[in-house]
């Protein structure tokens, strides 16, 4: 019989991985930290498994953990929500946007979705038997046009995914751009899937504009956000998904049978570090953005250009002063020959525009970022 | 806009585990241990979160645990397959399930299901456009009737899931029935779908006979297995699936957009533990037989009937000698009124046959066993 997903190969994010250890790279192409989290968080793992913590969490999620997610929704974005009915614990973002997807989106239906887009949206959609509606975020600013956004829209139109800030590129929503959104979904029955798993990494005094901080929006929508991103913890796999109670209802009928629930003493540690250190994700945008800073100035005397991104963990540079190979041709050169792995921007398209981007994480060692840079300034 | 999934109510798993909580009940619903893993297990945890293992496993698995879980089916199913292409760990054996399904099953595929079935195949199917097709399994061998079977498949037949030690009957397959499947479906291209987690919870001195160890069927098959189950760590979520390299590919097609990997610090203590004690799996036969015994015989002189289950943490008991409510009555009734928590098997059939039966969990510690006996004699 024939192949259900022909279309689908490995997630670049494996494929880049893969052949940077294969051919001992540094790594600044998968979106992880080489540092880690918080001791106290970690520390607390062991503790809550040695005190019996180890069997199946409520499928929403632990209620002490939901609690704090609600707690720092009141105080980051001024939106009161219902730990009981209004949040649920995914293993993962990726599995809180699977979820979401799944939860509504039904054949036919089209789901409109911003390129350079994260690559789980589209089998996701495709699995759920929708269509995913292709738009362009224009290059340097790679924000969106809402006359396009509003071309676009047609009584099919089911979803709209709005990744903010936003990956691979950096670009971050203004709080215009959510009242654009609002006027164009007003009267219409498209709901929204956020993905703001880097809510808490935005740069030079910006502000993250979070769905949930509108309430209009927020009525139909599903945000996402992750642990791993804010805890430097990617490798535990847990996130969450916020949306009101009737989206949330209808999101829990899938998580309950896709993975039922995530790791018990993780969650109760993540709601430890919630409670008692929110210092941790107010310190975070500075954080990172001395890593950017750090990373920028270094490669400065490189061939690669830039804009300085707005947020997440990652840069994108353009090569073309380097090379007029493909971005994928020049990410495999890149891992070959410099020893630096990256993420071409061009898979992340459907039609991929002229450009010749690839995107290095910065969310590494000091000393990651320093060897990295010196192989990229010697090309 | 109509709700995607209006048959999907809530789990029984998580309304019941609820309602125990509530009325203060033992809960010997929802099957998870009241007691803990080897401390060895326990402990290295936090060894490896500690030593930093806290970024993204490679989607596959870690290779320490495949190679692991590789050399445990050779020892004990005779069967040699490659971790690099055959094994893939997953957010707890229901990602697993899910991922097999939604990576085969297609508009209109008809998979066979027997009743009473976990209720987490259905919804999976049904979220790909397959049909769920069900077959009873009857009281009280709840053993396969080959026959009925062979009338049920049809040209659209895709998938049959196989459960084996059953849940919730204790029921296993012998070598015998291994063969029959294979009569059945040799010469055609139906898949099959191994729930396997109990592999290791099988009493009397019977054997359990997997899907791993024909080498004929398992040629077509997607296996699972849960770390939970074996480990007493349900709450860690952490599974796997075997298949055959072409199988697992497209498998894992859809693993890496659905949660892309688990928990690497524990994955890395599990591989340590298989290798270390390979007694733990050995063990486990006795150690819960000596439970399931303990239970039989505590609640002998009650009005409940049983038989003897074969495998799993489960005892399916009879009390229409009690009542002749519903079992879900039956079930509300006994949390509300005795304080003990089971749960009702017609919520896994699909047509419920005339039965009064309700699946209790004896996966507790003896001192809960014996409370909870206690009070179902008092009866
Ligand atoms: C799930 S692996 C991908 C991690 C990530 O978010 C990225 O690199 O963009
Ligand atoms: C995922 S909660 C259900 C646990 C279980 O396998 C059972 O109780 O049958």
């Amino acid at each position: 019989p024939t192949t259900k997903l022909p279309k689908v190969g490995t997630t670049i994010f494996t494929v880049m991985s893969q052949m940077a250890a294969e051919h001992n790279a540094i790594n600044l192409s998968q979106g992880f930290p080489d540092f880690d989290g918080p001791k106290k968080l970690l520390d607390s793992v062991g503790h809550y498994i040695a005190q019996g913590a180890n069997q199946y969490a409520p499928m929403t999620g632990m209620p002490v953990l939901r609690e704090e997610i609600a707690r720092k929704v009141a105080a980051l974005y001024g939106t009161t929500v219902s730990a009981e009915t209004e949040i649920t614990v995914t293993s993962g973002a990726t599995e809180a946007l699977f979820a979401a997807i799944s939860a509504v989106v039904q054949q036919g239906d089209e789901v409109i979705v911003f390129d350079p887009a994260y690559d789980s949206y589209e089998p996701a959609i495709e699995l759920n038997g929708g269509i995913a509606v292709h738009l362009q975020l224009q290059p340097p600013g790679f924000h969106i046009d809402w006359q396009h956004l509003k071309d676009a829209i047609t009584a099919r139109t089911r979803m709209i995914i709005i990744n903010t800030p936003h990956n691979p590129t950096g670009s971050i929503l203004s709080a215009q751009d959510l009242e654009q959104l609002a006027e164009l979904v007003r009267d219409t029955d498209i709901l929204l899937l956020g993905d703001e798993v880097y809510e808490h990494i935005v740069f030079d005094g910006q502000k993250h504009h979070s769905l949930l901080g509108h309430s209009e929006l927020y009525q139909r929508s599903f945000v996402v956000s992750s642990f791993g991103k804010t805890y430097h913890t990617t490798g535990w796999k847990i996130g969450y998904c916020v949306a009101p109670a009737i989206l949330s209802a209808e999101l829990r009928k899938v998580h309950q049978y896709l993975t039922f629930s995530t790791s018990t003493p993780m969650q109760l540690a993540l709601a430890d570090i919630m409670r008692d250190e929110p210092s941790h994700y107010h310190d975070l945008p500075d954080f990172y953005q001395r890593k950017r800073d750090l990373f920028n100035t270094l490669i400065k005397p490189s061939k690669f250009s830039f804009t300085p991104g707005e947020g997440t963990y990652f840069q994108l540079v353009d090569y073309s002063a380097i090379s007029d190979m493909s971005d994928v041709a020049f990410c495999q050169w890149l891992i070959k020959e410099v020893g630096v792995a990256a993420i071409p921007v061009s898979v992340f398209c459907q039609a991929p525009p002229d450009m010749k981007l690839v995107r290095f994480c910065f969310a590494k060692d000091d000393a990651t970022l320093k060897q990295a840079a010196e192989r990229l300034i010697a090309i």
